[in-house]
């Protein structure tokens, strides 16, 4: 599989999630980026000067020549992945969808579509069965699989688990990296030294999100959840405080020993992107922390720590991941490589 | 009782918390600082010597050359603040009440023993009856009264008016300034874009002075409280996101009525340091937040915003107070006076 | 002068200066906030519709429901502040000033014009005079007033007193707060945790506008200014750290007394937002600092600190403003109480 | 040279720089980290218990159950780096010097000793020839090296291509990150939201160590240099605004020319540490920027941007490096780097 790698594209290449595909996707074993689709306003341009590059490791020397295409199908390879806003994503998605291209998206648009994977591959990499389904009812050549919302990933990884243990009902308090917000995003003004509480829509989004995660690919997860999302002054890592209750009550040695085991289908078939192990827990006192814990292993493990007897629920504890890196691009590359390993990319 | 204003003492004045009280206290209508005590380092010389004064507003003139004395009772007013850490504050409180002194502590010592009042004049002015058992019990002619850790006001002033919708059991998140650690306190290499996940003791004093506070001057409220304590990078200001359990499941609009027509003690004798309601509720989503409304009345106001209907409990919103000054030095403060008003003060 | 307050209006109410104009004009002794101007998209609305009110003290009662007007002449009182964007000021501070308007302006559209004053009341209240030939020249009833850049004001006020000491050159290098880039203004992603090397067109306006300031009415002062500016993570106080070159080889001690014994025509005059002294040294190492010292005196104190011997200039020292106070709106509102106590302002 | 690794050792090894050491060091090519050296509170732990470790990479496996030994001679390898502390490094490097140790040392202790080179490789390699006279006068078997503090890097980098252009004098203001202050270092509420100018004796070593690194073995060079030293809130990256005087007033493009063609000993010998270019020039406005910028090449290189013209001295840029690394740490196994290239470190 290693001999010659496939060409990609990026949809939406020249914004914020563009350039974290970009960056992603830069000396990947697998996957050459070959593509880059943007608004009309970048088309013609060369990559260098149609995005405004952000990120603090340098722009790809491969991409920075590369001219940015519209995003309609035609000159695109077979597998693009999708960096656009949801308002964009919606027709574009289908557009290549219909045109036979397989759109491995990080928009918000078709997650909750009842035909969409919502992938997390070490929690619900059958859900991938529901393609054969999505292209008949659609008459798709190609397909659309989604990842989860940043916030959610953090959550359902640390959740997933737990579900041998009985779980119930999850309380959780975000502290999310303005990262998420994309940019220009959160204005200095609004979050330095402050915490802002409440983000639009992504209360709703977790709640809802988490039970298609965890569930099979047709029926949802009966968990319960409840979500307060703050915005903090931090650059990468959401933080989560998670209260859990779980009906078998275990001890919080079963609790961390299911974290610590966790394995999935990444792992098996070493995907380049799986990290070792999907969760970290670390034992000392007040980790995780987003600034020294976000990274780890290129930013796709989740850390989890300070698992503890919740006196309301059963247990409490802290769980931590990389939003920009397990939380979009990197979950988007991750898929792919699934995909592409389950021999679900093959062409038509 | 405005005519003359008493004199007052401060135990514990050179350090953080008790150049807060040194703030506090100036230009106060009932009060007038006549006494400052430290540790031997400090004996002898000015305050101004003495204190590294690290508060934004310029130290009061009238301290700057007061002479600092020892920790020892003889010299000091009937009623002295205390600004003492826990370690020091054990054994030096108990001196000065046994030698007639009114002692208005911030220190947590005390705070849990059955016969001191842990107080918020709004919640438990009543709570005070306690004090004549206390002087019987111990022999002192004086007394100790004390408030809670800075989290635990925040929450508990939220709680208050909950109580008579049924209040069963809460789940708390908090993102706490770092001012609540003190100076040096946080080393900015920690909190500089992170989020510290745990503070040491702080969830089990929110677990336990929250019943105190909120229960009969002799029996602990029965609710049960959950705490995940957090540091974030904010100066001033505990941010909590709550969710709550209450039996009667009143619609949110009941919760919100509840929050706005509380009033206390403070407010019936109209007390110099009480804020017109000691609750204000903000209608804006996204709100409240520390730094635009930690201040609000001198920082004597929680302001709660974002009641809505918890999916696991009941109820969940956001509560914000200043815990340096309705957490700490306003507190103890706001005490003197019911005291004062109360004809509690009025010497030996 | 003070038994009856006479009518302002603010132009450009809506954005981050007019907001901050609105606090600074609320309960003053003699200015009264009787008219609001806006964008049409404001037009017609209430001011707690149209702002979006960013600032930590709470948006005044009187204002809350005054209707917003378009930015026209007509309804307006005879002074007016404007908040524009430089964009819109060019021409419709000069459509007010032909209608009979004194429009006393922050933006800079007209700072560098011969006939324009721009105006540090403690520095050059005789400037003036200009309006005199101003009003002549385009046969105005009105005139137009302006306040300098606020990296500026910072610079030209400690430069001011070292004028009779032979002030020759300057090399200042400016670390400035993200609040003077306005709203939404700078990003969080761009400035947490970092800093910002040059801000567009700030080093051209503190070497020109420095001049004009220091001169007489007709003549820029000679001194060579050469800036280095920057932004850094503070909310509120530009930091500038100044080298001078002065003829005189003065003592430093000389220099610090320079400072101290500085006043202007709002310290005589006794203007209302007058600080009692212009200039504030401050004796102790690492002083002043933006945090601790911005705020002093209503933010309109500059406070300078660190002066010492310069190997390579002569003397160096640290100055420190509120830049959306000293530096913005404060500045106007003293531009237009020294007009006023000067009968400048008694209409036509 | 690259057959075998050689052992070395850290003095100091369990506090901040040392800690910055062992991660340097990590999977060098050349040096083995054999032996760890703290105080004797450290004495007989491993590292994992001694070392409380704060940096965001994950301690290096193979330290974590190493012995840490006392700091005296006699089971180190002939190679120690020093991370003590100026206090505990005056005799401790003295003993191992005398005992036959090569000790490249972080400390400031020696840097400004006649005998004792203070190096960055790029720009003063043939101050090593000093050695010779260092051991004869001392009667070592060991030796000494320095490195400069962490500002004087970045400053003196800059400078070097400057030399010959006719550099004459320097005006420099730096903008330094919380890092460069050790652990717990600099508190939170100092530096949050704000600005330190004046850090204590950091001034005093940029004007003296730049001239003794620009000049020969044993004569300073004699420019003129002048330090304003600020604190900023920025984790790692120590950003300057520098003027300089040219005597032969060379346009500004020979300037960015001297700054990319700048090469020393380290990239003819391709030394391990060393960056393609020690200097790597940014054409974008606004750079370079520490969060952006610090970490490019490993946190080796220095990044220099915005050179234009200064109306006061003649030529003024902005100049950027990582303060731990290319200014600590890195610099220390730099210098080791280019001890062994050159054959200086082939034991008694």
């Amino acid at each position: 599989m290693n001999e010659r790698r496939i060409d990609v594209g990026v949809l939406g290449a020249t914004g914020m999630v563009g350039q974290q595909f970009v960056r992603q996707l830069a000396a990947h074993p697998w996957f050459n980026t070959a593509w880059l689709g943007a608004s009309e306003r970048s088309e013609g341009k060369t990559y260098a000067e149609a995005a405004s590059w952000r990120l603090a490791s340098p722009m790809p020397g491969d991409v920075e020549r590369m001219r940015v295409d519209s995003c309609t199908p035609g000159r695109a390879p077979q597998l693009v992945f999708s960096a656009l806003d949801a308002s964009a994503a919606q027709e574009i998605e289908i557009a290549f969808a219909r045109a036979g291209h397989t759109v491995v998206s990080n928009a918000r648009s078709w997650r909750m579509d009842p035909l969409v994977p919502l992938l997390i591959p070490e929690i619900n990499a059958d859900h991938l069965s529901l393609l054969t389904e999505q292209r008949r009812t659609h008459g798709w050549r190609g397909a659309i699989v989604t990842n989860p919302n940043c916030s959610t990933v953090v959550l359902s990884m640390a959740l997933a688990p737990l579900r041998t243990l009985g779980l119930q009902s999850v309380l959780v308090t975000t502290m999310q990296a303005v990262s998420g917000a994309g940019y220009p995003g959160v204005p200095s003004l609004d979050i330095m030294g402050n915490v802002i509480p409440g983000i639009a829509g992504e209360e709703e989004k977790m709640e809802s999100e988490t039970q298609k995660i965890l569930g099979t690919a047709t029926a949802a997860h009966p968990v319960v959840v409840s979500a307060h999302t703050n915005r903090v002054a931090v650059i990468d890592g959401h933080t989560e405080a998670v209260s859990v209750r779980l009906e078998q009550r275990p001890p919080i040695a079963a609790v961390i020993d299911a974290f610590r085991s966790f394995r999935g289908r990444p792992q098996e078939l070493e995907l380049p992107s799986a990290p070792p192990a999907p969760i970290l827990y670390l034992d000392a006192f007040n980790r995780p922390q987003p600034r020294l814990d976000a990274e780890r292993d290129g930013g796709m493990t989740i850390t989890i720590g300070r698992a503890r007897r919740c006196p309301v629920l059963d247990v409490k504890f802290v769980a931590l991941g990389h939003n920009t890196i397990r939380g979009a691009a990197g979950a988007a590359v991750l898929n792919a490589e699934l995909m592409l390993a389950g021999g679900l990319l093959q062409g038509d």
